[in-house]
C-alpha cells in the first residue's frame, strides 16, 4: 500500500494514511452508492475520488453502471485486515443530531411554507444549502443551549435561511443578516417584512470588515464557512468580532468533504491559541445540504459517479459550537485578496487546476 | 454584577463572567431541582454552588427545601436582562447521545444480566460509574465510527465495565483493560473467562507508564480521565502512546462540572499542539452518571439541596471522539508524583481544603 499512498498524496496534494484507503473500503463493504461511500469514508472529496480510481485500476473493486461493489482482491484483502461494514446506528428519531424537532413541527411547516420561492443556490457564491429540517434543528440546537431566546443573532451569509426561521420561530430579540447575493439580501428582508420579523438582512462582502457598528453587538453568531483556512479564518473572525464578550457562541458547519482532518487540526489550533475559545459540541453530520443543480458540471468526471447526480443527502457538515472566554479585540480588517473558496482540498478544484 | 464576579472568582479560584450567572438564572427558570440546575447550567460544581448562594443572600432566589426557587428580585432581573429558561429539545430516542441503542437491545439485556453484581464504586480512585445505557451507547458510537469492529481495543480504567459490554457485542477483535482497582481487574477476568470473552484485565497504575509491550498495539482507546489538567494529559497521552499510528480513534468523557471552559481550552490546545490529534466529535451528555454512594460525603454541605442526594443522572460528561493524523512517539514516562484527582475545578475540592 506504500505505493499506493504515495501516487494519492502526489495527486491530491493532501496527505494520507494507510487508515483512510480502509476507510474508503469500510464504506464500499457498507454501500455500494458512489456518493455515499465518499460521504462515510470521512476523506476530502478528491481524496475518496483518487483512491476509489486507484482500487479499480488495482482490481480491489469494480463498477456496475455508476455502483461501486468489492472485488475478490478487494474482499481478501479486507478480510486480511480486518476491514468491516459502518454499523447503522444513526438515531432515526433526529437524525444523529441529539436534538428534536418534533416540537417545532408548526414552526417548519411555517417555514416550508414561506421559503419556497427561495432563490436558487449559485455557483458565484459557493453556494449550496442545507435541507429544511437542518435549519429548524439549528434552531432547536440554539434554543437548547440558551443561544437564541431573547438575544441579538448575527447571520454571516444565510442562503440557507436561517433568519426567516429564527424570525418565524419568536426566539430572538433580533436578528441581522449579513449576505454578499443581493438576491437574497431582497429575499429576506421582504419576507421579513411580509411576516413581521425582526431580521434585517444587510448586502455585504465579509472579504470586507464588520461594519463597525456591528462590533461587539450580539450574544450569538451562526455561520457556513467557505472551507479554506483563509476563508475560515475570516469568517469565524468576523463571528467573533460582532460578539459582546465571554461565554457567547458561535455556530458553523465543517464539513470532512471539502476539509481534511489536517485542515480540522489547523482549524482547531486556530480557534484555542489564536481566537482563545472553545469547542463545546461538535455534532456530526449535523448540516444536511440539498444536491444543488450546478454540482456535475463544478466537479470532475472521470468516474461512473461522478457522471450521476446524487440522489440522497451526501454532503454534509459537523455542527461547531463555540463559546467565547474573555474580552477580545479580534482583528476585524479588511482583506480582499484572500482565496476563500478554493485550495486544494476543495470540491471544484480539479476543474478550475 | 461586578462585586459578584469577583467575590465567586476570589471564593472558587475559577474565573467567570456574566455569562456564567445568567446560565444558572437560566437553569432555575427551566426547574427548580438543585443538582438539574448545576447540570444545566454548565458551570464547574463549586462555581454553581458560590452563585447559587450569592444569589440567595441577594434575595435573587429563595429555597424552598432543597428546591431552588426565583424570587421577586431575580425574576425581574431576568426580564431585564432576557434571560429565559433552556428548552428541552434533547432527542428523546436517543438521550441526545446520536446513536441509538435500539438495534443492541439484546447485548443491553446480556450486558446488564452479566454486570448485576458489579463492585460499588470507591471514593479511593474517584470512581463513580455510567449508566449501562450509556455503556452500551459507547459501542454503537465506536461501531458507527468503525472503530470496533475486527480492532484492538485498549481500555484505562474500567469502572463502567465498558470492556465487558465490548466483549458481549461480539465486535472487537480483543480488549485489553488497565485498571488499578484489584477488585475490578478480578471482576472483568472472572467474567471474561466465565463466558469466553476476548477481554483481558492488568492491573496497572497509570501514574505508570504503559508497559512497552502495549505501545503503539491498538486502533482505538477509551478512558475516562480524571479531569485535572495533569490528569488529562497523563491518560490521553497513554491513550495515544497505545495506538497504532495514524487515523486511530480515541475516546473519553470531559464534564462541565469538575473542569471549567478555560480548563476546556486548555485541553484542546494539548490535543491540537502537542497530541497532534484532531477532535471528531464532542457530544453533549452523552455519558450519564450513575450516582455514587459516597457522593454527599465527599462534598461540601452548606446548602440544602447538598445534603439532599440527587435522584437524576445529573453529572453527565461529553464524548470527545479524536484522531490520530501522524505517527508519534508519545511521551511514556512514569509520573508517580502528579495530582491525578483533585484541582481548584473538583467536586470534592472544598471539603480537603
Amino acid at each position: 500500500m506504500k505505493d499506493f499512498i504515495i501516487e494519492i498524496n502526489s495527486k491530491t496534494h493532501i496527505k494520507i494514511s494507510e487508515k483512510d484507503i480502509e476507510k474508503v473500503l469500510a464504506g464500499i463493504k457498507t454501500t455500494s452508492n458512489f456518493w455515499m461511500i465518499i460521504s462515510l469514508s470521512r476523506n476530502p472529496f478528491n481524496v475518496a475520488v483518487e483512491i476509489i480510481k486507484k482500487l479499480n485500476e488495482e482490481k480491489y473493486i469494480h463498477f456496475e453502471k455508476e455502483k461501486v461493489l468489492l472485488a475478490k482482491r478487494g474482499e481478501e484483502f479486507c478480510k486480511k485486515n480486518n476491514i468491516f461494514s459502518f454499523e447503522n446506528l444513526t438515531c432515526q428519531s433526529c437524525s444523529g443530531r441529539g436534538v428534536s424537532i418534533n416540537k417545532l413541527i408548526v414552526l417548519e411547516k411555517e417555514f416550508n411554507e414561506t421559503v419556497k420561492d427561495r432563490p436558487e443556490a449559485i455557483i458565484d457564491y459557493d453556494q449550496g444549502f442545507v435541507s429544511p429540517k437542518t435549519s429548524i434543528a439549528r434552531i432547536a440546537l440554539l434554543a437548547s443551549r440558551g443561544d437564541i431566546k431573547g438575544k441579538n443573532i448575527l447571520i454571516l451569509g444565510d442562503d440557507d435561511l436561517v433568519s426567516i426561521a429564527a424570525g418565524l420561530s419568536g426566539f430572538p430579540k433580533k436578528v441581522t443578516v449579513l449576505e454578499v447575493d443581493e438576491r437574497l439580501v431582497k429575499y429576506i428582508n421582504e419576507k421579513s417584512k411580509k411576516f413581521g420579523l425582526p431580521v434585517e438582512a444587510i448586502q455585504h462582502d465579509l472579504k470586507y470588515k464588520l461594519p463597525e457598528e456591528m462590533e461587539k453587538r450580539y450574544e450569538t453568531f451562526l455561520t457556513d464557512p467557505p472551507e479554506t483556512v483563509e476563508g475560515l479564518d475570516i469568517f469565524i473572525g468576523r463571528g467573533i468580532a460582532g460578539l459582546k464578550g465571554p461565554g457567547c457562541a458561535g455556530y458553523f458547519g465543517l464539513t470532512y468533504i471539502e476539509s481534511s482532518l489536517r485542515k480540522w487540526n489547523e482549524f482547531q489550533k486556530m480557534l484555542a491559541e489564536k481566537y482563545k475559545v472553545v469547542i463545546t459540541d461538535i455534532i456530526h453530520d449535523f448540516n444536511l445540504y440539498e444536491n444543488w443543480d450546478y454540482l456535475l458540471e463544478s466537479i470532475r468526471g472521470d468516474l461512473p459517479g461522478l457522471k450521476t447526480m446524487p440522489d440522497g443527502y451526501w454532503y454534509r457538515s459537523s455542527m461547531y459550537r463555540i463559546e467565547t472566554l474573555e474580552y477580545k479585540d479580534a482583528e476585524n480588517k479588511d482583506k480582499p485578496e484572500e482565496p476563500l473558496y478554493v485550495d486544494f482540498e476543495s470540491l471544484v478544484w480539479t476543474k478550475k487546476e
